[in-house]
């Protein structure tokens, strides 16, 4: 275990001896999470500035089960000393559901008679009842049967051969599943019922597309190669690559954690994010019609990000030198298991970094820029969202996300109007109006912990046209407005201002600028929570009110819809919301935590069925007045001539330009042949 | 020429034929500009619907040229007539500056007494005047000197070395300079002055990085290899790939120009847009001080997308199999010249272009994605635009732009306040804070010319919260406003509605759906242009004050902000403000033209210094109730299994989806190879 980072994940050994522990301590029950509890940051902070003299943090487990009649208790199982150092039965919450809790959902369905009567009543004969299906969702909150028992909600679908998608025939009721009982214990029938769909099936497997003309047949390959292999260092889960450095983390529910993120600046790594990771996220639909009010999926806090992550080794997720990372995780039973190739990490070209060709003299300089991808991939039931983490060689954090899978779909009867709260993308199929909200969380480390927001926004200057301060009416600058205190860091985003948001260390100044060394969010993609305040879902999802909420720091504050998530009522909201309190406690030059909702608003058509091509969305974190110059100007030139060389050509001057101009061309290991070969067509 | 498709740029010979036809009728003037003058739509639609009946449109040559006294010609030649068929003597206009234009400049303020005398009250004795430089802007519009005479204003600076950025070393004087005469008539001189700045150079060629410590040697190679070629083919100068089919042209003013964009949808090729270019940008300053204002350089109307290209050949500018196509244009004697490589096409890998998992069985599917690749790389003065046209096969267009080079700088003395309208990047170098602003314009053709422009808000449903209509709150929709009349078509970018718009045909609907079809923007850089309304840059950039406007089509209106930029002084404004009228076209159901601007504004920092890391900067077209299903399904999948096989692995049962979902490991050439050769790590 010595040889673990404090941050590592726990290992099936460590997952295996802490629910033994418990076994030991509190008999039989079913476990819903075990993982690590991470260091407190003081104390992880103090061990790696020294890690010989301060105390390694201890392993610590933090784990979740549940016991007979739904008892939810919460406890820590310090594994260094073998004992359980907490241990709670939490009152009034249901942790979230797993996918095992999910597998059991659509054998119980099949053979309730409610549930086969309604499918008579739908046109399915009940010998049929093997070719229906449902994708169990959390229940999210239904005042009606509160909290007390562990629910899910049974969307009904079928399927006429095994193989077809059962998006296409969805039912119109909605069963309630009882977790503990495994009984249906209700069913949601709509006034209108719509029977089972004729039309014929809109598949997107193989044998319906050769049916359908078959394959395209003009795709030449198109191959990346790396013979020399990657770039990047590992030393267990700590990525060196490119002067960056930081620890790659990973837990059922936020999937990807990158901790400690530092970048090498001239000899010394400065430090610019504590911890980042996505550690929430809501999927509201916009259908006001019951049931579907309850459609607001917390995708990582009511199913787990890290739980549903694919095993990137069946498909082909990432092209070039692959390194893979595995994810282990404990099951009802109380044994560990892993998911082999969780984790994504290779290079890619990042087209031009940066040119500039002199018109005198087209004395010129092009260099090709490098990017490092640490990507999962999660399936929640019908969607696929794909997580790729990506770092610049200029010092910049991308976070790219791609949504793909399947639409969620609702049965409708032809001629039926979806009343603009869905488009018909086949016959018979209502894909609702949703909209896709993640809450990244960002803990900055700009030269340290104490940092300050400041909210930009590009604004006119002050004169009217004519006016001898701004005669001609083009003045124009960067209003930054600091964030001092909680109630002040709530904001929106503002495109008509281009609004960013730094997150600067205000005792640190850069030597040229004389500004603070910041690093800016730059996020284009951010819509308002829709649904309106004091209903369900803005209560039930208090981070995503606003586009940014700033709170100082506190190791118990992570997840900002609370630690457990399913059935909360939102009275009152927990997370954020608490966390917020009155607003008055100051994050101004202290250490300060930045959560952001971006996401998008997504109104179906025809072109996202029967599977979705994958829609991006991005977001930028980059370094304003933190580096003196540009941090890539030593990434080997892919060509590089100056005016002094233009002039050398005729009269035979060379000097250690043109030996870098010529790398291009020349068998070399540094990144420059690469480059080069480019010239010559690969 | 009978060759050639009437798009096609003139060839050399078509120019230099033009010239000689002019030379004989109007004897000796300088050329400013000879391209070809695209055939009326009408009747090249007519001609493309039946190449065999209809008459071939004949090849005319659109000839700008300068005589004596600064004197306008426009003329149009016919070159299957052989004969000019138009020549008028333009008054009160100056054509766009050349890089010939521009050369001239710098060796003339070099030897100009007044400004030798300026260098030397800074600090540069007159025997290192050959270490002073300029780079010549358009003077945009001084209402001192009017547009009577052809001038240009010269941004002074200093080299110590003739390797050294000079962009470090700005001057604080401002030459003006007379075309015609070839004389500085006027020095703008500011009140307090700076002298040559003592800081040490501030350079990236690879000499000073040597010096610095030297190039990363740990950037490993990455190939991008196409063993069996393109999957594109060329017929002249139209593409074929991937079920897109469109003309690739080029001029002096846009550069690349899309024209006739179809999609084939099973067997059909679909028209979505007959013309896409980039038609304009402006670059306002921010800095109200005089002479700052005249910063705003139109650098597809003052100076030429098409004349400031790069020759593609000297770098690496991309990777993989590349197509280049050259340029061909006129000089200021008559004579014609090409640009190498002024084009590159080529095709990259896309990531993911669709993938769902069964959390039930596993069964997947994951299909890669290809992009197309049109770019052109041109530099104005400081700057560099990389200008990508992909093409991706889910029926998305994106543009994407990069922008790097070199800011743009002004001296500042030690200590000096820039008062917020810039940023100390570099001792001595104040970068003053700008604008990119581009404008797209988008020539709809959605299956057929007649087309509406619906603008699309996200909005929240009626009904409050615990109203019967919308209990939970939880109703949105998408709120579609058509544009009817030209006044209704002016429209700013909305952030909080994630506004969007769609170019449809409401002639035709969607099968499924029941809306019709349509193409979506979908552009999330949009700032408001920061001059303010009523001020020199909001007059002369019409087309910058809004980020939309809709005009009815109209084969004369191409730059939005007219024909003959420089020193245009707004009043009245050219172009798009001209065509807008009162308002009261109608464009509802008709030809249109969407006229977008985008861009971004930027706040310099140390980072962006000496060079400038790209920043990126893209927009989306997608088709949205244009299919009736995702056009990519049959994109050979990397793999695909389906539930029926995953019974099958024990019972023996193959079928065509098990030849599908091997195929990612069979040496094939329909690009299932490439996909499944990822599996393994290439």
């Amino acid at each position: 275990m010595a040889t673990l980072h404090p941050l590592d994940p726990l290992t099936t050994q460590e997952i295996e001896k802490a629910v033994g522990l418990v076994r030991k301590a509190h008999g039989s029950l079913h476990y819903n999470a075990v993982t690590l509890w991470e260091p407190r940051k003081a104390q992880l902070m103090a061990w790696l500035a020294d890690p010989e003299k301060d105390p390694r943090p201890h392993r610590v487990a933090d784990v979740v089960a549940i016991g007979k009649g739904s008892k939810v208790y919460d406890g820590l199982v310090d594994l260094n000393e073998e004992k359980i150092i907490k241990w709670e039965l939490t009152e009034d919450v249901q942790p979230l559901i797993t996918m095992e809790d999910l597998q059991i959902v659509e054998h119980v369905v099949r053979k309730d008679p409610k549930v086969i009567e309604q499918c008579e009543i739908l046109g399915i004969p009940k010998e049929d009842m093997h070719k229906v299906y449902c994708d169990p969702w959390t229940i999210g909150y239904d005042e009606r049967f509160g909290r007390k028992i562990r629910l899910q909600q049974a969307l009904m679908y079928y399927r006429p051969h095994i193989d077809d998608s059962q998006y296409t025939y969805p039912l119109d009721f909605c069963p309630i599943f009882n977790a503990d009982t495994h009984e249906i214990i209700h069913i949601d029938v709509p006034p209108v019922r719509r029977p089972l769909s004729k039309a014929p099936p809109n598949n997107y497997h193989p044998a319906s597309i050769e049916e359908k003309g078959g394959y395209r047949t003009d795709l030449k390959p198109l191959n990346i190669t790396q013979p020399e292999g990657v770039s990047f260092k590992l030393d267990g889960r700590t990525i060196d690559w490119q002067k960056w450095k930081f620890h790659v983390g990973f837990n059922y529910r936020e999937g990807i954690v990158l901790s400690n993120v530092t970048f090498n600046d001239k000899g010394e790594d400065r430090p610019i994010f504590w911890r980042i990771s996505l550690t929430e996220m809501v999927v509201p639909y916009g259908n006001p019609d019951h049931p579907h009010q309850r459609k607001h999926a917390f995708d990582l806090g009511e199913y787990g990000g890290g739980y549903m992550t694919n095993s990137l080794s069946l498909g082909c997720d990432c092209k070039g030198a692959i390194h893979y990372m595995d994810a282990a995780f404990v099951n009802k039973a109380g044994e560990s298991y892993d998911i082999k190739n969780a984790i994504c990490i290779h290079e890619e070209d990042a087209g031009i970094l940066f040119k500039h060709t002199d018109f005198r003299d087209e004395s010129v300089i092009v260099t090709r820029g490098r990017k490092l991808v640490i990507s999962q991939i999660f399936t929640a039931a019908n969607y696929e969202y794909c997580v790729y983490w990506i770092f610049h060689q200029d010092g910049t954090i991308q976070l790219e996300i791609k949504l793909t899978g399947i639409l969620n779909t609702y049965a409708m009867n032809p001629g039926e109007d979806t009343k603009g709260w869905g488009t018909e993308v086949y016959p018979g199929v209502n894909a609702h109006n949703h909209q896709h909200l993640f809450c990244l969380r960002l803990d900055p480390n700009i030269d340290g912990p104490n940092n300050t927001v400041f909210q930009t926004d590009a604004m006119r200057g002050a004169g009217e046209v004519g006016s001898a301060e701004n005669k001609y009416g083009n003045a124009f600058y960067a209003h930054k407005t600091p964030y001092k205190k909680v109630s002040e860091g709530i904001a929106d985003y503002d495109g008509s201002t281009s609004r960013t948001w730094d997150m600067a260390n205000t005792n640190k100044l850069n030597a040229y600028s004389h500004k603070p060394v910041s690093y800016k969010l730059v996020s284009r993609e951010v819509p308002p929570l829709l649904p309106k305040p004091g209903g369900l879902v803005w209560k039930r999802a208090g981070f995503a009110r606003h586009a940014v909420h700033v709170t100082p720091y506190d190791d118990e504050q992570i997840h900002p819809a609370g630690r457990h998530v399913p059935q909360t009522s939102g009275e009152p909201s927990k997370g954020l919301p608490e966390w917020i309190g009155d607003g008055s406690a100051s994050i101004d030059n202290t250490d300060v935590v930045l959560w952001h909702t971006f996401g998008l608003t997504h109104f179906p058509a025809p072109e996202d069925y029967p599977i979705m091509p994958a829609e991006p969305m991005t977001l930028l974190l980059r370094p304003r007045h933190f580096f003196l110059r540009n941090p890539a100007l030593d990434v080997p030139p892919s060509y590089a001539r100056t005016p002094s060389q233009i002039k050398g050509l005729s009269n035979g001057v060379t000097d250690a330009t043109d030996k870098m101009s010529t790398l291009a061309f020349e068998p070399t290991t540094n990144g420059a042949k690469t480059n080069g070969s480019c010239c010559n067509g690969s």
